[in-house]
């Protein structure tokens, strides 16, 4: 692997409310998930975020969400697929008038919260997320490896980019253990950097169980609104830098 | 003049509630001002009122406002004046890849309702919008002859271009007479063709008064969520072409 | 049987947009299930249709809805029970100082939409919905035989009050017919009123392979958004009048 | 005077979002002004704040709003006033759900933000919101000494009472300096302490040029979302409590 990415979400405000520290992550991730309304996010943050991400050279991402701003898009809802990618297309749509005003572009897509988690399995909403943003043009879309969504992106002729968790436990399977489940979350700090560093040199998450799993995550995703979570992304950025790892966006 | 264009708000439901006959006014139009979101639309009717607009060859244009769906847009907002540049830029950028998907494009931007009158005399917000339309790009924006928001569009060096009503009262100073005073809408037939015919044969609009203004009106603006909307515009555009009055978009 | 209750969703409106005849329905029913600004209604349609009903001495109804206007409430969401409990008593609550400024009260409640759907087998979400209910008080709540919600309703020391649709088909299991399969509705005027008459006069219901159903419905509910909705209520209504049954709501 | 009352707006978060820190406060204060769902505040919010200020003898207060969660209700809305005060009576009566679902009551109303400021001048808006509150019951309003609010609200038969703010700056003329403007806002926790204890023994605020003002103020306003917010209120508290004078709620 020649390099890693490290995405994070960005931009999760809304009017007066704030969600984690932008600056901060900006400066350790290559992309940048930016939340474009539905689910948080409004004009005036998704064209900071943009400006804040074109100064640092890190790429933008549309993170399509549910709509859905009381529940932060954290909330399965089972829209009607045709409808769903037209909320997507909107959500690409508006961030992309955004990010060019800021004088960068939407570089690639990544589903949130309930949404990501849904593509995993259900076909119809994968399926409407691919038809969303081929809609708009030929974008990357960001995905776990084996989901529904990446294989409807790659029956769809767009690419597919694999991403992995830095700091969720993974099952035997190569899923996520889910939250609220023990050892779902990985909080020790060495331990996010090992896996990070074995990810980007060998291809590899350790499982829950100590089974090791092969993996080809081409972006290493860095959680923003958990408690340390700051401080676990720097300490991922300084290690990978320090092992001569390249750490570039997977899309420009 | 070599021609006129007639515009009308369209794509105003929300939702599972409708507003307007969209597809019988996209029959009369040249030009469809399409909601964006704000104060109606969403992605699924501004992405089916491009596709509808497109089939007829209607420029698709954006009818921005303020973010207020519980009042359609119609009470002023005193929002801050970055705020609502960027709240114009998203959504004409949500609407452009609505317009994209159906083979079209946002060819121009209108202000709605409270939005389109505090324009008129409101300088900041007026200045708002302009830079809206410009940090997305080089598009004209249809207004009010004598508006601080043609004023700023010339300023920033957009088009601006003018539009007369046909169906509203107008004072011996060129203004409209405002809504719920007598004579603030025409509802006689025969009087609403004759000024749409006036207007586009010798850019001439007759004032409650009596008296004539010279307007240089280059499109003219059709209601469609009155009573007797659609006939009124059916009327006009029958007359016009009775009359061999070219009637073409302003902007392609 | 001693008498029928008809109930009917009014107040489906938003803002500018209207849904239904709500008038034409207030003069048939005798229970509003009243919109309370979750899926469709705002403070002002919820006011007016209070003062509608208590005028025609109508029972109000809280009609109570996932947070989700553009989707109208006919969408699943997996909101957290805890979450939708509270939910459910804002709305109660915002539609009891309607209803108490109008001159009458909240008598019942009954769940709208996805939500209807959801709690016939969702358990979790029924109980939910009961929690929300009792948090403001000891109100029936109006639900469909054999659900979840009136099991968990009872359980709560509440009373539940069972509802039949005079024009949805029914499986001989006593279910709906999923809308979208052939006999999903009833079109025809007769066969809704002698599915109306039989019901109240014989507590049966015929199922679409005509198997008789023994139903305790106390209330019947006529929809007010389908073509023909209005003219088949007041032929429901017509007739259980001229059968000499007494049609009364079943809450005060 | 025989004591003073300590307000401070509270639940001003919705969904995953926070703002202040509500607990702090609630040790403070003795009356609660509860988002209630319009420029913020969900049901979940409510109901907990309700319940946490019940714990502590804190009276409930419904700190109404525009509907406008995008601007927090910090902008002007020319909404009509039939529809603000039906909107007004929305959310006391949503509250009041909440509050009693928490063993306690909504004991006054207060506007919130640009609300607040407008129905200092405008009269229209003023009787909107006392016609809300009365539609609702004969619950007490807090407001600006010369406010329009409370002259319609003695108008209307209603207890108006008087607030001071102990962290903003007065002019000789006894209004607030606008924010932005120099000395508008005491940062220092000893000016603001001392203007606190000045105002409970004496019924004085000293203005920005000097001056001594009388005041009939029954209630003090101690902000919560600023810097150093929660350190100032618990000094004034503090000092209050050192100096014998009794912190008491002015409606229960």
């Amino acid at each position: 692997m020649s390099g890693v990415d490290l995405n994070s979400d960005l931009g999760e405000g809304f009017g007066v409310w704030r969600l984690g520290d932008d600056e901060a992550l900006l400066d350790v991730v290559t992309s940048a998930n930016v939340a474009c309304g539905f689910h948080a996010g409004d004009a005036s943050t998704m064209r900071a975020v943009c400006a804040a991400a074109a100064a640092r050279g890190v790429a933008v991402g549309a993170q399509v969400s549910y709509r859905d701003l009381a529940g932060f898009g954290r909330r399965f809802i089972d829209v009607e697929p045709d409808r769903l990618a037209d909320e997507v297309l909107y959500q690409i749509g508006a961030l992309a008038a955004c990010a060019r005003a800021a004088g960068t572009r939407v570089s690639y897509v990544k589903p949130h919260g309930a949404l990501y988690n849904a593509t995993v399995h259900h076909e119809a909403q994968a399926a409407a997320v691919v038809n969303g943003v081929r809609a708009f043009g030929d974008l990357p879309i960001l995905g776990l490896p084996g989901s529904r969504l990446l294989a409807a992106t790659a029956a769809a002729g767009l690419t597919g980019v694999e991403e992995a968790f830095a700091d969720r436990g993974y099952t035997p399977q190569g899923t996520l253990v889910p939250r609220g489940e023990p050892e779902a979350l990985l909080t020790d700090t060495d331990a996010v950097v090992a896996r990070a560093l074995r990810l980007a040199q060998a291809g590899e998450i350790v499982a829950v169980d100590g089974s090791v799993l092969a993996t080809p995550a081409r972006s290493l995703c860095l959680h923003g609104d958990t408690p340390g979570a700051v401080h676990h992304a720097r300490a991922v950025r300084a290690a990978l830098d320090g092992a001569g790892i390249a750490v570039v966006p997977f899309a420009t």
